[in-house]
């Protein structure tokens, strides 16, 4: 008979894509003490460039260990992100078009969530971090508050792990970044020494063949990272594609 | 801009494990008219055999269409069916031990049906139906209603096929079987014509090296399948191991 799983109560499984706002969300765990844990999937994206950025960001930010977790989700399509037969559109195409963008990975954070909860179950971490943000991916419905509740909640109900006699979550779902703009998650990012050259956002980059990372600066993701540098004050140390050399126009353009 | 999905109420996505219990619930959509969808997961079970199976079902019963998705459960680990570490438990040492056993995949209804809800939301199928059994599995917290509506819930509020206007979820999860006794299940797909010599239960089985597969007749699994088609008066079809040729003593042998 197995023990019992002692759940740490400053153990963190982070979700961590490569991405800006994953980055700031495991040096926040980190900042707040949490022993931590990186989870990134490798589910067929078109950007596959920042699961190379999560497997440097994990330990260089301080992470005891990085899981990658393959899932098929190319096999069941339905996004231009898995979809090489769907376009990603460009930031100035999503202007009044449908308030679900095509980058939208059909329920992604709820699988994503629910394989974190398989591991922070296994390693006994008591806290999954998620650097989910409702503020530019408004479009996004597993971004936002109530689903992150939600799902709290069904899985604690469908785990062993289940719930505590106070009534909480065994596994609490933390998503930090949640009601932050992308310029406030910029500063708080910057403050804790995060990297942002490492990160990667873009939804359409040029890499060339010696393995350089170019950014297309052009797609909805560059334009929300532009602007969120812009608006934070602090400097965009992203490469963008040479063709796009100057940052405030190329939204525009 | 893609047009809105449209959500055939009468197409379904059948989780298919290539067990008695999926096979039932396929048979039971399909006999109630559901268009349907099968899709089963290749994680990594030391079950493999259930995906052959599976492949098999799903044409053979009738369905239009079936995909197999690949996900990495063997990377996060915690469970003797995705573990070479972790051993199977007989049926006889699983008296009186703990009440969840260690075939226990952590999350794993969670995260099947995080996928097959994209799946669904995808294909625009407004169901999802899972052969999931709290009688015989109580052990398994994902396997009972509670959490069946739970999720329900909260994969409508995180996905873009939402809740309906009159407050229902636009995917809807529907357990046909989470009541029933397996000697029930046995009858009710008895009654619908399921071959269950070609359904697949035995955590441990023993496979020839011309593919002949043998079920241990030891595990839980083969202990309560024996058991229900006792129960329900049925000649139990499974091949067992040829040491165990004897049904009724195996279980506690």
């Amino acid at each position: 008979m197995p023990p019992p799983i002692e759940f740490a109560p400053h153990s963190a499984v982070i979700l961590l894509s490569g991405g800006l706002d994953s980055a700031t969300c495991l040096a926040l765990a980190l900042a707040r003490g949490r022993d931590c844990r990186t989870i990134s999937f490798d589910y067929g994206q078109r950007h596959r460039h920042e699961l190379a950025a999560a497997a440097a960001l994990s330990p260089g930010l301080g992470a005891a260990h990085h899981l990658v977790v393959p899932v098929g989700l190319g096999a069941i399509g339905g996004s231009a992100l898995t979809d090489p037969g769907i376009a990603v559109p460009t930031a100035a195409a999503r202007v009044g078009a449908s308030p679900i963008p095509t980058t939208y990975v059909p329920a992604r954070n709820l699988i994503f969530l629910a394989l974190a909860t398989a591991y922070a179950e296994t390693a006994g971490a008591s806290e999954i971090w998620i650097g989910a943000n409702a503020v530019d991916y408004s479009g996004y419905p597993d971004c936002r508050e109530p689903f992150l509740r939600a799902f709290e909640r069904t899985a604690a109900i469908g785990t062993r792990a289940g719930i505590r006699p106070d009534g909480t979550a065994a596994i609490r779902v933390v998503a930090p970044l949640v009601h932050l703009s992308k310029a406030e998650i910029i500063r708080v990012g910057a403050s804790l020494g995060v990297d942002f050259g490492l990160t990667r956002s873009c939804y359409d980059p040029q890499i060339t063949a010696d393995g350089k990372f170019f950014a297309c600066g052009r797609c909805e993701s560059c334009a929300i990272r532009r602007a969120g540098f812009l608006a934070a004050g602090i400097e965009d140390t992203t490469v963008y594609a040479p063709d796009l050399a100057h940052p405030q126009g190329a939204a525009h353009g």
